[in-house]
C-alpha cells in the first residue's frame, strides 16, 4: 500500500528512518500528470532500490512570468493510482507555501549551461529546476535519482549540480518513452488539438532524418542542422525555438573532430512548446 | 588521536559511517589560522556531539579579485595542534582542485541578504560563502554546524540557506570571543602593525558606546549610528566601510517601533578590513 505524504518534515523523518535501516531510496521527482515516461522512471527506481519515492510538485520558480504555471495540467488522484501501480512506495506532494515561504531567498544555479538552448528563451527556468531539485534531494535524501533523457539539458545541468555540490546521489538518466508515432511523451502533449498532435510528430521525424543522414556519411553539423530545420519548416503548424547539435559530454558546440552529436530542439506547435533530442552515433 | 583527511571521498565515507552508527557530528568550517574564536566553536561542537569535525579551507570563491586570497595567513601544522587540543576528532583539509575542478559551474546564492552591508563592497563574497558551506555540508553531513556571531551577516545568510534548502542541519551561532581590550578575534588581526592594533579597538569601543547610549534611553537609530560614526572618525587610522543598525531577526532597516537593534560595522585599518557587531538590548 503506497503511503501519501504532504508534509516535508514527515517526509524527511521517513527517509531518515529508511536510510538508518540501511535501506536504499530511489527518487523520481515529477510535476505530476504522469505518463509512460514517468512510469518507466518509477519502475526503474523501484527495481534498483528498496524504496521508491515519487514527488509531485508543480514548481512555480521554473516557470517564466508568461508561461503555463497556472494552466499546467494537474490530476493528483490519477497520479497516485498510476504511481502505485508502477511500484511507488511513497508519493510526496508538498505545498508551495511550505517549500517557498514568504521570506524564501535561496537559489542554486549552474552558470553558463543554464543560459544556452532552452535557457535562451526561458532565462530563469533552470535556476528554478536546480533549486527545487536541491530542496527535494535534501528532504527525500535519495541514494539514486531518476530523470528522463527527454529533458536532456535538464538532466545534464542537474548532474553538474550533483557533482559540483558533492551531493552523495547517483544520477540515473532513463531513455525517452515515445508514442507509437515517435512523439516523445510529455504532460504538455495534453494541450495539443488533433491537428497539432499530428504536426507534433515533426520533432522526432526531423531528428530521425538527421540521424539517417549522419549514418549515411553526412557528418557536417551545419548541413545536418539545416536539413532538420528544413523538414520542421515544411510543417505549417510548427515554429522553431531552436535546433542545435552539441557534444553530449559537454554540451559545447560540436567541432569538425566530433564523432558523436546530440541533436536538441524546441518547437512550438500553437501555444505549446515541445522539446526532444536524439543522439547521433554510428549504427551499432 | 585526531585524524587528518585531505580527500573528500574519504571524508564523506567516514561521515557516513559515523552517521550509520547513530553517532552525531558537530562541524566547524574554518579558513584556518585558528584563534580563540574558532577554538570556542570546536569546544562547543565537541561538547554537544559524539564527533567534532573541523575543516580548514581557504575558499577562493569568497574573495574578490583585489582581496587577500593569496596573502591570507596559513599555518596548517599549528592549526592541527590547536584543533586537536580543543577537542577536534577530525581535521578535513581538501584541496582547491578537488573542490573546484576546471568545469565547476554551480553556485548557491541567498538573494537580497547577500547584497547589503558587507555585500555592498564585496559583491560575490556571500555567494562564495554559501556555495562552499553547501559543498562542505554535503561532504561532512553534520547534525550541527557552528559559526561565530562575529560574522553575523554570514551566520544569518547561512541560516537562511539551511532553512530554504531544507538542509537537515541545526545551526549554532556562538558568541564572539574578544581580546582583553575588546577587539574581536580574527585571523586578519595578524595583518595589523602595533599602531594599527591599538586603533582597531575603535570598533568595539564605538559599539559599546552605542549600546551605552541605547541603554541610557537613546533609541533613535539615526542618532545612535551618528554617535558611533563620530567616535570611529576620531580614530585617525580608521576608515569606515559601513556602520548600520538592523533588525536582528530580519536584517531589515530598523524602524521607530523596533525594540532591539543589531549594530554592525566594517572598518578599514590600513589595508586590513575588520568587522564587528553588537546586539543593543535593554540591560538584563
Amino acid at each position: 500500500m503506497m503511503e501519501r505524504i504532504n508534509n516535508m518534515n514527515d517526509m524527511q523523518l521517513l527517509s531518515r528512518n529508511i536510510r538508518n535501516k540501511g535501506k536504499t531510496i530511489g527518487f523520481v521527482p515529477t510535476m505530476g500528470f504522469l505518463h509512460q515516461g514517468h512510469l518507466s522512471l518509477i519502475s526503474k527506481a523501484k527495481a534498483e532500490n528498496d524504496t521508491c519515492i515519487v514527488s509531485v510538485f508543480v514548481n512555480p520558480t521554473q516557470f517564466g512570468p508568461h508561461e503555463d504555471f497556472s494552466a499546467y495540467p494537474r490530476d493528483l488522484e490519477r497520479d497516485a493510482g498510476l504511481a502505485e501501480n508502477a511500484g511507488a512506495d511513497v508519493i510526496f506532494c508538498p505545498t508551495g507555501a511550505e517549500i517557498y515561504p514568504e521570506d524564501y531567498r535561496t537559489f542554486v544555479e549552474v552558470t553558463e549551461l543554464s543560459a544556452i538552448l532552452c535557457g535562451q528563451n526561458r532565462p530563469a527556468h533552470f535556476r528554478g529546476v536546480t533549486t527545487i531539485v536541491a530542496i527535494l534531494f535534501n528532504i527525500v535524501m535519495p541514494d539514486r535519482a531518476y530523470f528522463g533523457q527527454k529533458d536532456a539539458q535538464q538532466a545534464f545541468i542537474i548532474s553538474r549540480m550533483v557533482t559540483d555540490l558533492k551531493m552523495n546521489i547517483e544520477m540515473k538518466i532513463v531513455p525517452t518513452v515515445r508514442e507509437a508515432d515517435g512523439l516523445a511523451m510529455s504532460s504538455r502533449n495534453s494541450y495539443l488539438s488533433s491537428d497539432q498532435r499530428k504536426a507534433a510528430t515533426v520533432l522526432f521525424r526531423s531528428l530521425v532524418h538527421g540521424r539517417d543522414l549522419y549514418r549515411a556519411g553526412q557528418t557536417d553539423p551545419l548541413i545536418l542542422r539545416q536539413e532538420m530545420i528544413r523538414m520542421i519548416k515544411a510543417e505549417q503548424l510548427a515554429v522553431i525555438d531552436y535546433v542545435e547539435l552539441v557534444d553530449p559530454d559537454t554540451f559545447a558546440a560540436v567541432g569538425p573532430q566530433s564523432t558523436c552529436y546530440l541533436a536538441l530542439m524546441a518547437v512550438r506547435i500553437g501555444k505549446t512548446r515541445l522539446i526532444d533530442n536524439l543522439l547521433f552515433t554510428p549504427e551499432t
